[in-house]
């Protein structure tokens, strides 16, 4: 496979001809949390791909010299069609689906029956993923979506679905997930991880907290329910959710034999993963390389193995001495998967549960395994996804990207964090935000959140909101030192807004808009301070960005560039300014 | 100066047979935010020289075998006889003296005058900095404290001063701060900002604010006021402060001109210092590297200039198109200084103020000039550190790091965050807390917190505490991956107690254990959750670190290692554990 020339299929070269904007009647600037955001389609080549972002409306910019209007910016939305105030979403009926006609028309399924009047679809022989006709040369609508959406070229995301590089989750029976493509020359992912257990929780709870997460812009869903109603949960947040939805069937196939370990076999499995992808679960995480001999290796551990399926595993392994089935019918589960296109997520069962333990030999052995499973994987077309930690101090993380990278062949990387430290339990999203904000610049293609409530509850719904803003930080971090084509224009724009004290484009650009304004509603209530030109934490006198712009309105008044100003000699400025320099510290109102 | 041999100063190495704990009788575990804490203090080579740490009890371990003991985990203690149950602290009177007779068996210092009490002391001749012994080979008691803090040689406390690489910012006129060290050989410190401006705030809500954010770990207050009464707000911190004050004396010599720039002068700002080095200010930021040449390089920033002190020196040069006059008399502003010990924090009042805008030609130009005014300060031997950014993106962090030890000669670095993105105001506590951790990796000695409430108002007491917090984890993050001695320590002791679900111990091992065990509460609120050998997030069925647990003491019931256990063969092994499989899931209460 040809690898793409860089330069050619760079973010914005290729769209610039294709794009324009669908603006449905209906969409008003309703969505409460995203005041001055409309949602937008882009048009794709064909008029069924209609790419949503959010659009941010500036005010002009105002100089003495009058007013300079600002483009509105256009950011990546995974919210769906549940902010599309044009849409009628009724949960008990589900999201349209988008993908339907696509899957339909490249004639590789049959319908193995109608489920509650949805069909359900495999492959009709052979492997139907989106690998599959990547490396047959074939651009897919789903293809062609992504491209859209993270303003690249075609070729260049099936390219990198071709390599191996990059993965787009996308199960022919989940026809209402938006395409999204998860690999390091594309923008940084955030998975967010929802699911009842024994302890709490309950179906609308959990479909809810879906809508929550992508409205904050959550990429991915991992539907973690281990407790009860756990096939009727997931049937919710599927039919309900725009984006790719990950689970670890050993969760149901242990209930499925009352909790024990122990009689989990082959058969439990498989009947587990044929039902849920038949339900349209995206992407399945699989501790296949959780082998019998690393079990020991974890033994003399801090923390021991702290992954739920790598413990599962590990208790039949000792349970049995046999080797993991997950391992030894591994080349069965890829001829199931790739019959509905559901991309592995290989779990890292042994993954370290504290800064002491990362890197460690069992850490280091499953990947080696995962690796070797990626090959097999790959050989029968199935897409594949690497997990990774946990809690690895600073100074381990690029080793643990750059072996990733190597022994499984450069399949992304999806990692849980990791936490740089231990020692913060309620502040995780935090300890773990600066591991994932580095490890994602290092290479990984999508974060696995960590809320607040990691190591000691279950999130609520304003923990869920604060581990995908902390990850939606450390992503986007990761996207501006990856030097990603157009990841800091975000960051200009909100900075120019700031530097031209443009308040409400300042709040309303920001990752969380209603946060932001009421912070400054605590010190500065009035509304007359939303157009202030000084900052309430300096107050009129002291505020050097209205010093810096007087520096600035002056020069430009007086028709000298500064720089120009200084050589030629300012001592006649420097009167001018005096002269007028009572005037710098008074407000403009 | 001889290079202190690594391996024999090395921390723990010296204090094996010197420290022991004097436990006050009237020490209780009385602190309402650290249940199962109490204060203690070390002696060192000299009965005055008492340290304090906060000591946390750890309950026994239990396996079936019996008990283990487990040491207590003794903790840096920033807050001083604040949290002292012992000492009785009348805000009015002042903290006690601690270092008064350190200062005065020196025999370098006359009383000026004395005041409401105190006496306001200056050197009789020369230099009375820490430096200043350093380099005559002395060891101070304020060396030896820190020894004992850090736990490392009182020699590597002194060659690290006399070489520059690190400061003790101790005024001899605040004897009421304990020692401590800003060195990239020794433990990473956080300032916190504290301070009235023109909008908001009182007195007794600073002095307030400063005792909460040493309780956090604060290790430096910078006292930011601005507003009226400025003398009388920074005399009352002052004298309750246990650790290093700074300020930016530029702040109020505008007052005294009225907030007009361009009326600054050096008289008025040289007398401003002399009044604060007489209060005790501990270091002073001066902004002496903002030459007029450097100016005009901000025009096409995206920001301009976003340091307050750098923005007034900015528009004083215009105004007089002459250079900065913090520049010119820096000859003098040293003379000054070392006849209190005062440290020189150099401002970087060009620092980025947007991702944009870092490691340009303003900011680069001004760290070479304060890379100049080092060595002049060095000369007279006066303590100096260099302040930093401000807005990186993760990229430029390290080759900030690298220039500022190269141009600055390896004066310790004292950097704002820095934020590694712009697009996230409310939350910029976490945007700097990734960049903070990465520099203080590299090398950076002291990292100046960040609260959320940063660009939009000034922070309250919750601010400030999520701010300390923020960079506490930042700080020891970078600890522990710079390998400082010891500090991995505290991951490994509340990991221990995690895997062990002895849930009060990790509560009380925590950053904020409150906050913690109200975590836990929201999910499992009843006490016997508290001795629960699960987590809420999984409930007992599933709970990894339980199954491993059982996979250990399986192991060890029968006598083998489970390494070899697997290498002899597991059959029979195997056979008994699936027996006793059953038990696995069932919770231990």
């Amino acid at each position: 496979m040809a690898k793409p020339s860089r330069g050619r299929l760079r973010r914005g070269a290729y769209h610039q001809g294709v794009t324009d904007v669908i603006e449905r009647p209906a969409v008003a600037e309703a969505i409460d949390h995203f005041p001055g955001s409309r949602k937008v389609y882009v048009s794709g080549p064909r008029p069924d791909i209609r790419v949503p972002f959010r659009e941010v409306r500036q005010a002009d910019s105002v100089a003495p010299g009058g007013a300079t209007p600002n483009q509105p910016l256009r950011l990546y939305d995974t919210s769906g069609p549940h902010t599309d105030p044009g849409a009628v979403v009724d949960p008990r009926e589900g999201l349209p689906a988008l993908r339907s006609g696509w899957i339909r028309e490249r004639g590789d399924v049959v319908e193995v029956r109608r489920d509650a009047g949805r069909s359900v679809l495999r492959a009709a022989s052979g492997a139907v993923s989106q690998l599959h006709y990547a490396r047959r040369g074939v651009v897919t609508p789903e293809m062609e979506f992504i491209a859209v959406r993270e303003d690249v070229h075609p070729a260049l995301v099936r390219d990198e679905v071709a390599a191996g590089r990059a993965i787009i989750p996308a199960n022919i029976n989940h026809p209402e997930s938006e395409p999204m493509i998860i690999g390091r020359r594309f923008l940084v992912k955030v998975n967010a991880n929802i699911g009842n257990s024994a302890v709490v929780s309950s179906i609308d709870a959990e479909v809810e907290k879906m809508r929550w997460a992508t409205l904050w812009g959550a990429d991915t869903l991992m539907d973690l329910s281990t407790g009860k109603d756990i096939h009727t949960t997931r049937e919710w947040i599927i039919r309900n959710c725009p984006v790719p939805v990950g689970t670890v069937p050993i969760y149901q196939a242990l209930e499925k034999v009352g909790g024990r370990a122990e009689e989990l076999s082959w058969e439990v499995y498989r009947d587990t993963i044929i039902e849920q992808t038949e339900q349209g679960v995206d992407y399945f995480t699989v501790h296949a390389g959780v082998l019998l001999r690393y079990v020991p290796l974890t033994a003399s551990r801090v923390t021991g193995i702290v992954s739920r399926g790598g413990s599962i595993m590990a208790a039949w392994c000792l349970a049995h001495h046999e080797e993991n089935f997950l391992y030894t019918h591994f080349d069965e589960l890829c001829e199931i998967l790739r019959a509905y296109d559901v991309s592995f997520s290989l779990g890292d069962g042994l993954r370290p549960g504290s800064v002491a333990d990362a890197n460690d030999e069992a850490q280091l052995s499953e990947l080696r395994t995962l690796g070797e499973l990626t090959e097999v994987a790959w050989r029968r077309d199935v897409q594949v996804m690497i997990e990774g930690p946990g809690h690895v101090p600073m100074h381990k993380i690029k080793e643990n990207v750059d072996l990733q990278m190597e022994l499984c062949h450069e399949a992304p990387f999806y990692t849980l964090g990791p936490l740089t430290t231990d020692i913060a339990p309620g502040y995780d999203h935090i300890t773990s935000a600066i591991g994932a904000a580095m490890i994602g610049w290092y290479g990984t293609a999508m974060l696995c959140y960590v809320t607040p409530k990691e190591h000691l509850g279950l999130p609520d719904r304003n923990d869920v909101k604060a581990g995908v803003i902390a990850y939606k930080i450390a992503a986007h971090a990761a996207d501006v030192a990856k030097g990603h084509p157009g990841a800091q224009r975000w960051d200009d724009t909100l900075s120019q807004a700031r530097f031209e004290f443009r308040w409400e484009d300042q709040f309303n650009l920001s990752l969380d808009p209603t946060t932001a304004r009421s912070m400054h509603d605590e010190t500065l209530p009035a509304q007359g301070a939303k157009v202030a030109h000084f900052c309430s934490m300096c107050g009129p006198k002291f505020c050097s960005m209205r010093i810096t712009q007087d520096i600035r309105e002056y020069a430009k008044r007086k028709g000298v560039d500064e720089g120009l100003a200084v050589e030629i000699g300012l001592r006649e400025k420097s009167r001018e300014f005096r002269d007028e320099g009572s005037h710098i510290y008074v407000p403009a109102e």
